[in-house]
């Protein structure tokens, strides 16, 4: 089970060795500079958190304008072909070219709240041929994780480093928080299988209805995941490991989007399960991208408890979104806005001449 | 008890009567535009709720954009030198014009969120003397209710009828929503007292730390709360005389707000504790009230929860905000915003050529 050694291998060691751990100094001046706004202490509650976290992330007090991002990846799986989803395959590409086209709802999403969309295809079976996709692909579709690998291990590593080199990218150009997404048919079972892999969790807490499984399907996807579990073996140490053997193209590309976003200081948020399961993937193999992560919203599908709760992250909204595509983490961005402004803009007791008790 | 006939109480009649009930159909219209959309049928959960109560209170499947406004108003209570606050009065006066200089928190969130910000002196004790401020002064705080009624019945229905006038204007003048703020030294503890005369409520649930009162603190809030309820022996079937006899103006304006809205078809975004006690004598005033109304936050103030069950309202957020003045009201706006795109700009299965399973 030793990983062969590689040029991906080592490329992926700097990917991972470029995210820092943040400094927490600049988390006492945020919380400090917080306590003189005109406004009792911690009245803000977690939008003073989030404030504090931009400021750690962003290495300054007084942060420009975050400039958000969504970059969705979208990728196939062969485990579709299991019955696991209550979509066919084609659906993966077809969305594929709304996101680009504009009329998804990540897409709406995302220009309501003024961030800028980047649609990345990680390796769908049939890629549509539409302007403004970003080609990322793996390749078309993985194989059928239910009867070996997904993939190989070097492939794993290559969909991390590309992300990596996307995430940097994404966050050079500007963006001061890079968001989430995902569209691939079959991948709440895939997440569910990971999350079961890194997180010794049982299938039957892992398995949810995805976006429309009846109670049938859902027995028929948890069987799925022990079948993907039994043949693949996947260590909870080994990430990378575990990624290749359970997938998918979209779940590499996004733990290295994560990676590459931190390493240009740019916070992260996540959106659902799946997206999720990438951040644990990325924390697993970074340690140090905790302090970078923030979970936008709740999904009702039962594996992203297990997720959060081994993120140790709380999530800003629970909306009882159950999409993807990164929606909820488009609807959590002014969130983080508003907290950037908070630092910045509000007047402090001295400036506005308002009496301060110290409360 | 009866309410004496006066002129004001006909005004008050007209702004309750030109609150109308929605119609139905256009939520049925609105449900089936959005099962049309690319995306499994109510995977955008709360979102699509708010989506079909944009909808019907705009009277269209297609609502323009909400252009949304925050109105904060601020009065003072005389029942503040009881002790019942962490800060002293003067605070009021000072805080209506760091709302209308712009380093305020509401200021800052309206401007992040994109949203106009009226700020309303509704009867604080030493008004400032800065620009931008609206004068609906209902007097320089109201009497100490602990010792009688906090004004007379025909000041709350002056209130109302202003505040009513202000909330159609601002309607009007293109704001398809109106977000709810206020700000006064002791409010929390009238709209603890309101809290129980309307609902039956022991003042042992409805008082808590306000914005930062300390154990012994609360429990002097109790008590001054049982004195006023002693004191007035508010009715619960008397809304007004309820309002009048425990305060405050600017709860007292800010349910006029709430009804003016109402009459131009707008929404009416409550903030915490204190606006939803001002929706709730609104929404006694005039019940069909209640298909206009938004709650932004859930506050962790102890009577905020038993308005929002009165009102039958399960807020958007739940982000431990107490400061008031409208912030999570205006944290809330960017899901509004983000539910009517949704609605309006998002891609139906048969536009986007993606396959419908009918999920």
């Amino acid at each position: 089970m030793n990983a062969p050694v590689s040029s991906r291998d080592a490329l992926l060691d700097d990917v991972v060795r470029d995210v820092l751990p943040l400094h927490p100094a600049i988390a006492r001046d945020a919380a400090a500079a917080l306590d003189a706004k005109t406004k009792p202490r911690g009245s803000l509650g977690r939008l003073e958190e989030l404030a504090v976290q931009i400021a750690c992330v962003r290495g300054t007090v007084r942060p420009a304008p975050l400039e958000p991002a969504v970059v969705v990846a979208a990728g196939d799986h062969g485990v579709a072909r299991e019955g696991v989803s209550a979509y066919p395959q084609e659906v993966t590409g077809q969305m594929l070219a709304t996101f680009a086209s504009g009329g998804a709802a990540v897409a709406v999403l995302s220009r309501s709240v003024g961030a800028r969309l980047v649609v990345v295809d990680a390796g769908v079976a049939a890629p549509p041929v539409v302007p403004g996709l970003r080609d990322l692909s793996l390749g078309r579709g993985t194989a059928n994780a239910a009867d070996g690998p997904a993939m190989e291990r070097v492939v794993a590593a290559e969909g991390i480093v590309r992300g990596a080199r996307l995430g940097r990218e994404v966050a050079r150009d500007g963006a001061g928080v890079v968001a989430l997404g995902e569209m691939g048919i079959g991948n709440t079972t895939i997440a569910a299988a990971l999350t079961c892999a890194l997180l010794g969790a049982d299938p039957s807490v892992a398995c949810g209805r995805g976006t429309g499984l009846d109670d049938a399907g859902v027995v028929r996807k948890q069987d799925v995941v022990r079948r993907i579990l039994a043949v693949n073996a996947p260590r909870a140490d080994d990430p990378l490991g575990a990624l290749a053997a359970v997938g998918g193209f979209e779940l590499a590309v996004l733990a290295g989007v994560a990676l590459g976003a931190a390493a240009e200081r740019a916070l992260v948020l996540l959106d659902g399960f799946i997206s999720s399961v990438a951040g644990l993937v990325a924390l697993r193999l970074a340690p140090p991208l905790r302090g970078y992560l923030v979970a936008s919203h709740r999904s009702p599908e039962p594996g992203h408890a297990l997720v959060l709760e081994a993120l140790g992250l709380v999530p800003l909204l629970d909306l009882e979104l159950r999409l993807g595509e990164g929606s909820g983490a488009a609807l959590a961005l002014p969130l983080l806005g508003a907290a950037r402004a908070i630092l910045v803009e509000m007047a402090t007791f001295a400036d506005a001449g308002v009496t301060d008790t110290g409360r």
